[in-house]
């Protein structure tokens, strides 16, 4: 979550305030109190804090920015701040899931009071100063929709009874899927970063110019199959193959496989609940230490976040997202050209995440972290079946520890040439 | 929980059942789905857990005795098992606040179908196997309520927030306390443990022979203004007080005073929320280690299991329990004698936990653990403001380790004479 | 460690002093300063430490009596003190493998200044309150002695050289050792403790009246063999066998025989080095799980101290100690009446570590802790292969934890009547 | 520890060799079996390790070149063998310290054994394979030259008694330091990486273009009168100047100023002991975090490796290093142009550690590791003043994890421009 450079929509900006906001309770829809407490381990959260937070952040950073601003639940300001250290002090995150009050339905009137709140403020007109926080707000809130599904999958599955989030039935793919190729990349310098007049994250600031050296990209993502082929291989018991500290992990950790698939190789969990493994859907939750070993182990290497981006510039970002309502990758698909460099999973770079040069943090609060997560993450490219449609770009980077198995996170390899 | 030697009751037996059963549920009226789901620490368990687990052991042991009986929910027997090794695997302690499902309803549902079909069975006519097999079960019933309550006590005061379970105010007591005197108990050999036709669990038999050495016992439990005056002395700093496991507690825990207790000194976290710190209130909720330094600040010692129950032999089993629904310790009683030997607090005894000479484990997964955990526990007798007032008798151990602290436990002072 | 009752020797005083102020450091004859520098477990530490420990108990206490003394190595309090809170702060425990300096020379220097000074010390005559010090010291001394060589076997285990510290070769027993038999104990007021006038632990006195129920106790210890039908039996795998805490510790650390048997279960690693297993040798490095578990498994039970003590009071103190320079069980004798009763291993007791009716703390640091470790704790007996003939009496209790495994700790079974 | 890509040197083979394994004996001389005894935490090796994994790697991968060679003593192989996971399996590293046999005497013993049977194959010539190998054991001697220093200054801070391991006595500065000036450095495509016929490190390679954005690089490193402001004006306190994880290693390990700086922020622990910290020395012991927190504070950032490197291009690799035998950073030297590039402390850069483009990993064990590493770790460059001197070069790169602070690192600043 960082600031904006600028936010310009054609959506009526009440009706995309109301929708995006809406669309965090819909994922909520259908499921009991007790499943929006749990919190299943410490780098996730209970879908209620989820619920909560985002809602904090409109109250602390929108109707908080008018100084006579006076929350009637000042206490809640601890309980769902969650990084912005220089806002105060905040609960510890590891607790979060001890929270039972306030209850999801204290929390959904909640959402429902700042709602009314921000879209008065709205309906009457704001500054741009207001509107790009309200930008920044509404993008916050789709990375916190992503993580409630990711975060509510790994609950469900940590409950032996695996329940099904939801019942959607994806469709079989009959086909073999396209044949995995190689597409040379551009050579020498590029330039890459967010630069324009729409929202961007600051971290994706300054486009500036970089250097790529002779390379390939493939055309499409790993799948099951061809994850399947590295584990009967018996990559996961091949020291060779791996970054020291992934080593030390898939021992320490038990790792033999993706993080959902079950001992029989042939199902997984899913938010569908157990469903049998589809061989050409693109292989997801997994670490950026297994991307690493499977290049490795096929002879090639993950591409660099500038060689990704390089390659997607021209594409349109569209693909199976949030909004698909699949809630898991779709087989890889046939055609010409890179294939689903958007959506359906993240996929790891070779890239540490670090600033770019000249990058400037922003003052304030709403700046303050920008860049604290610069060490030891990497950076994944393209969004994925729970990411918001609209709420990906070519320049958008995320980035995760390199064990974090838990979001729809695959492999996209590369070569040098 | 340990099995039963007999149990003979004159409240009609399908009335007695349903009352007990009744009685747990109460215990979580006016409480939120999220209250039930939330378990604060792997020593406590989620008050909806402790419905399932208490129902469980009807269908597993009452219902499960006939071989023909068929579970609807086979997958809860692992869910809801406890630590009975011998009837299978069991779901990891820790984890059991990460069960969203069953939810809190269908665990309501759970409960009410077994009691029918329990209600069933008594009224069809029970032999004394399944008689007796029940009685444990309600004792054990018993024994969740209590920790209920404890477990709920301790997930409250892990929320800022501070949430009041009840609304109860208890009276001030006006008059200051009964002073504290000694009072001689018997000498030479003596007989303790159950030995009758009633329910007792197997730790509390055979009756046997001891010695008892000169000694005096307390004739009423210590105070909050008595423990306010060792703290203010430097109890807490001092390492000459403690036992080398308490002192390295107290330094690795940043212990200052007892668990509830606000920093101000002067008021307290209740199952009513923060209420003043009664200063003739009994103080409860202390480990074995701030018993026995107390003791030793004192210049006294904690009386032994044996020296207690002899000294209440001939007493009532009456007091502050939780049928009062006063969820507290109260003030001490004026009067002669042993006031309050029963009830308000648990008091540690100088006693570690072992078996009675002669004590037999029952055959069997009823009787597995008998024993089980003998070994780093101290016995505690009385009984508290949260435990059922029919569920206690003069030969009752309850045991908890040394450093527990979240039980409603307090201190019997003693001497060597 | 505690204070002394009494002390009176017919040996000449200086000499007492001196030879077994030698034979500590005889103990590390033909080790290298490397194994002395070692410390392989928080609980266990270097022999270097211990070398200087003891030498820092005489000097503290014996000429740190006289208040014009004045130490040259101040530092040296702080490094060598071990749990003495009341003289001051301490090097913390598990660190002691770090220091390298004071270097082995240096402390055996240390040794001889200190012997030199409390020798003339003793020559020129002292009073009742420093030579009962000086007994103290030498009872500390010889408590070291024991553990130089537990911590030294363990140092020299964690070394996949397994080196050899002696070259004993042991006489294979040729005859079957005799059979096991159960031995009826006295029942009723019973006298146990320490009353007299030589030197005894504080913690064995009062000598006080207890109640011993009708028992048996075996002949001897168990041997090797018959442990080893346990562990053929599946012991380590059932769970009923166990105490709750011995379970979790047996998953937690994969124990599957005793701490220095080989996998092979027909060789162990001895201070002689790898040996092959006698069959009639008394089984040892047992923790109080293991031999509570063994006996559950043999349908007996452990002794109490009680039963032991009274059963002991006739016998002579004599056997397998550490000078007949073993350093390691012999097979079960034959005989009448209880053997080995004294020396080989240490027995454990199902009594936990607590105070006897009528213990008194003495006042100051040498009797600071004084009952600080009676918790958690259970009672050994007897002495062991590493125990100075003269530091045992029937009255001595030695204590540990449950978990603990490296000293000589074996098994006599017992009975209810 | 890479494979070399080649080796030239215009010194005598085997003089060089003799040289370079007589450097390492030397660093231990005056100094007791004890000290070389000594693991201070899992990180730090024992020097008597060092001495005898460095002979290791002759024998496995020179002698042990001969498929014919047999080795005296091959369970060694398992003690001394490092991270080569495909030579086989290996002694856990946090245990090294408890491993008192082999004695230092063996190692030494061990050492003269090894060089013998080296420089009489040396002296019988030897195929450019083998002279490579040679050549990658030397600079791996080097590397574990310049750990000895490092692991044994730790392991004598962590005694009490603060031990020096020389007695040379720097000289003070006089004269203030060179005031600190920014110097543009070039921008655009450049070149860097190791290309050449002599030795290099496999991940100093390929040489390769990189692009440079428009920055500056400080003409000196940072000194501790400049940290030592830092540390005043609270910056240890100030979480918005750290890395979210930097933030967090401050909190969890209570670092509030360099790791061997006194707490009287006036002295520090040095290799000659405590020592009065040099206000114009370059301040030394940080992690990346507090190099990295500094820059944010001082307005600046920490340049990257490619800035360093082709700022560095033109210098000659002179300085403060191991031969000087200061064994400590000296003052901030007067002069024009970039001061103290090499030598006296590694610096920390901006950089994470990841292979170059085109990197490859070599086959075989040699090769085994290279990159294996190349996860969450920082490059540091220049050399310190434990490095050997012809052992640095413009290309090497030094790495270690951000909370580090044991190497002597420190702060050379930079800015975007």
């Amino acid at each position: 979550m960082n600031s904006p450079t600028l936010a310009v929509h054609t959506e009526d900006a009440l009706a995309r305030f109301m929708r995006i906001r809406r669309q965090t309770l819909a994922l909520t829809n259908g499921l009991a109190p007790e499943d929006l407490q749990v919190q299943s381990m410490p780098d996730a959260s209970p879908s209620k804090w989820h619920l909560a937070h985002t809602t904090w952040f409109f109250e602390q950073f929108v109707l908080g920015n008018d100084p006579s601003y006076r929350s009637p639940n000042p206490a809640w300001y601890y309980l769902f701040n969650s990084y912005y250290e220089s806002v105060g002090p905040m609960h510890a995150r590891p607790q979060r899931g001890l929270l039972s009050r306030p209850t999801v339905d204290e929390i959904r009137d909640y959402r429902a009071r700042i709602d009314e709140a921000v879209g008065e403020l709205i309906s009457h007109g704001i500054d741009d100063e207001l509107a790009s926080r309200i930008e920044l707000g509404l993008h916050h809130e789709q990375q916190h929709q992503e993580l409630l599904l990711t975060d509510l999958k790994h609950a469900f599955w940590c409950n032996p009874l695996r329940p099904a989030y939801r019942d959607v039935v994806m469709g079989a793919s009959a086909s073999p899927s396209t044949p995995m190729r190689f597409v040379a990349g551009r050579e020498g310098a590029v330039d890459i970063g967010y630069q324009g007049k729409h929202f961007a994250y600051d971290n994706e600031t300054p486009r500036h110019r970089t250097w790529l050296s002779p390379h390939t990209i493939a055309n499409r993502p790993v799948t099951n199959s061809e994850y399947l082929a590295f584990v009967r291989d018996g990559g996961y018991r091949e020291a060779g193959l791996w970054l020291s500290d992934g080593w030390a992990t898939v021992q320490r950790e038990g790792w033999q496989r993706p993080l959902y698939w079950q001992d029989d190789l042939s199902s997984e969990f899913t938010l569908m609940g157990i469903r049998e493994l589809e061989p050409n859907a693109l292989v997801c939750h997994l670490s950026y230490f297994e991307a690493d070993a499977f290049a490795r182990w096929a002879g090639a290497r993950l591409p660099t976040e500038a060689e990704w981006e390089d390659a997607a510039a021209g594409l349109n970002a569209t693909g199976n997202f949030l909004e698909s309502h699949r809630f898991h990758p779709v087989a890889a698909s046939h055609g010409d050209g890179l294939q689903q460099m958007y959506g359906d999973v993240w996929e790891w770079t070779a890239s540490p995440y670090v600033s770019y040069p000249g990058f400037k943090t922003l003052p304030g609060a709403l700046g303050e972290y920008n860049g604290k997560f610069m060490n030891g993450q990497w950076v994944l490219r393209g969004g994925s079946c729970a990411t918001p449609n609209d709420h990906i770009r070519v320049s958008y980077r995320n980035f995760f520890p390199p064990h974090a198995r838990w979001q729809f996170a695959g492999i996209r390899l590369g070569h040098d040439r």
